[in-house]
């Protein structure tokens, strides 16, 4: 059960309120990842203070490893992880197509095994995929779906598109714990008319909130807009969208202007690791020498603890020196630009801003 | 310029102050070692909490990179890694000598070079070696010595020893800002007689404190204890004494009893990457199958972050997923039970209950 109030809508952007079970969030919102129960790096004290309100765990992961005994015994992954605020599962259909060479699909579920347990062979269908988040206990859990590869044909995509509705009536059908909430998520890969399918099929199906799926998958950047352009229209109104697994800033900001409330991806941990840092100018990649003998912090105009304390050419020693701190920094870093970038995008939602924020954020992006 | 207070004395252990430029510390004390300046892994609120109250740099490692200068624009490297407490410096003799085959050794000094930096060549002088450390501006400097290999006959010991103490003169020579403490390194090798030349000359030197060098380089445990027990009694009674590198948990207990005030090693933090956990019970590997589903924390009786909030099977989970906030948790942890044995060691001492502190700790470790 969730209650989502849209606050403000300036143009497509909204600003909304979304309650779940163990919190209100803000939206547009973004959400970082912790598919493994740990978003790298970072401890729930760093998340907090860099201003995570919900975050990301991936369902595929945990029950391959460490396994739902385990997380049955904390009572489900937040005390396993010890993060107290809301958690949403991917229910894993992404990461289980991605073993391509080690799966097989049928109506039922799909069958594969994965080295990182020895190669034991799994079966998930639906129905387990969604056991399986409510033994997670996350806030809002995801439907099992097939994530169509890219690039497919017409007839391809139409089939897996179909599929996934199939599944997401059985995931419903199969949802027991009424605190949790289910959400569909919308395929049909670059097409237009079957992404306008499945989305009325989706909105008949009656999830609490409903996801773009299967993009981010390969495709060019205008392919991506096009289809997320498109489809958000379609959707419910007054129920929250989320764009899955994708986004640099500007995808995000491109997002909200389409009318999607919650975002997440890999991006802003994964960059720090390499080194390439978010400021209000655009990236910086300290491995650069120019940032070597730099005492400034990544970005002046940043409040966070990395910025506060630390200089460019600190971190670029620790990178370089392959220190673990270097890569903790960063990740605190590029964490709280993109959970300030939503900030600074409601507050222009809220004030019928937010095309003219679009435009400046676009303007202030000269490092490359 | 240092001053050294001993509080209390139960037999041969010493509980004393050591007021340093940047603060005073209690001991016995021990120092985390954060070689690149980064203690691995731990931000200095994390190395406070666990509770720390001095940590070692080592100046060959900074001067190699990333180099003085940058150092320099920081005003020493307390600024440049955000560290306010006191700072010991290790001069690096050890470890230019461990790079054996690429150093050419001379009465002035030591020529060589490292793949770290592409292979330039350095030369290390003791003169070099104090103004590197002023310039790193840390409140404790080592002079710079030859560290004797192991194993090394009589002959070459006395050489090396003689060496040491020429080049501890010119250390002392070349010392100028006084509001930095320069301290002594006695050699000698596992010669008892060499130890006992060094430790008399050093005397004479008239440093603010001396440390023990040249152990834990590949000689039995029983060599090391002999050689700290003959050469502590002959280090002067009213200053600083201090075993360089050295220290499992029952070393530092058998350096208190000969009566040692510090210690650094880097065995907590690395054998916490490796999931070797210090208890009040002895070691624990995590990554053994029975932590696996084990909700309680590493060590019921710790009062560390990471106990008070993780699991066993949380952290096991973590560094086989070779997530780096299973690091970051183990680190703390370590840290946190070494700095907490020396707060237990030290209030034995004050009631004059060393004796049967150890005696207690030996009987505890059931767990190896």
């Amino acid at each position: 059960m969730i209650e989502f109030n849209i606050i403000n809508k300036d143009n497509k952007a909204r600003r909304g309120t979304l309650k779940l079970q163990r919190g209100i969030i803000e939206t547009p919102q973004f959400m970082p990842v912790g598919t493994q129960a740990t978003v790298k790096a970072l401890k729930p004290e760093d998340l907090s203070s860099a201003g995570a309100s919900i975050i990301l765990v991936n369902a595929y992961h945990l029950y391959i490893r460490p396994g739902l005994d385990l997380i049955e015994k904390f009572k489900g992954v937040h005390g396993f992880m010890n993060w107290k605020a809301p958690i949403l599962s991917d229910s894993g259909g992404f990461q289980v197509f991605s073993l391509s060479s080690l799966r097989k699909l049928s109506e039922e579920g799909v069958t594969f095994s994965t080295p990182v347990d020895g190669g034991k062979k799994h079966f998930i269908s639906p129905e387990k995929a969604i056991a399986i988040q409510e033994t997670l206990d996350t806030d809002i859990s995801m439907c099992f779906d097939e994530c169509t590869p890219y690039p497919s044909t017409y007839e391809e995509t139409k089939k897996s598109m179909e599929l996934s509705l199939r599944w997401a009536e059985r995931c419903k059908k199969a949802h027991i714990h009424k605190t949790q909430s289910l959400w569909g998520i919308l395929q049909g890969g670059m097409f237009e008319d079957l992404r306008s399918t499945s989305a009325k099929a989706m909105n008949v199906l009656d999830f609490e909130g409903y996801a773009i799926g299967g993009l981010g998958v390969g495709e060019d950047k205008s392919a991506t807009y096009k289809i997320i352009n498109h489809t958000t229209p379609l959707m419910e109104e007054k129920k929250p969208r989320y764009l899955m697994g994708f986004g640099m800033p500007e995808d995000i900001i491109e997002g909200v202007n389409a009318g999607i409330d919650l975002f997440d991806c890999v991006i802003p941990t994964r960059n720090a690791r390499h080194g390439k840092f978010y400021t209000s100018n655009g990236i910086i990649r300290i491995k650069n020498n120019k940032h070597r003998d730099e005492t400034l912090p990544i970005d002046e105009k940043c409040s966070c603890y990395c910025c506060k304390n630390y200089s460019r050419s600190y971190i670029a020693h620790l990178l370089q020196c392959e220190e673990v701190l270097g890569i903790l920094l960063g990740s605190i870093h590029n964490t709280h630009y993109y959970l300030n970038l939503m900030k600074n995008i409601r507050t222009a939602i809220e004030n019928n801003l937010f095309l003219k924020f679009r435009e400046e954020f676009y303007k202030s992006q000269i490092l490359k």
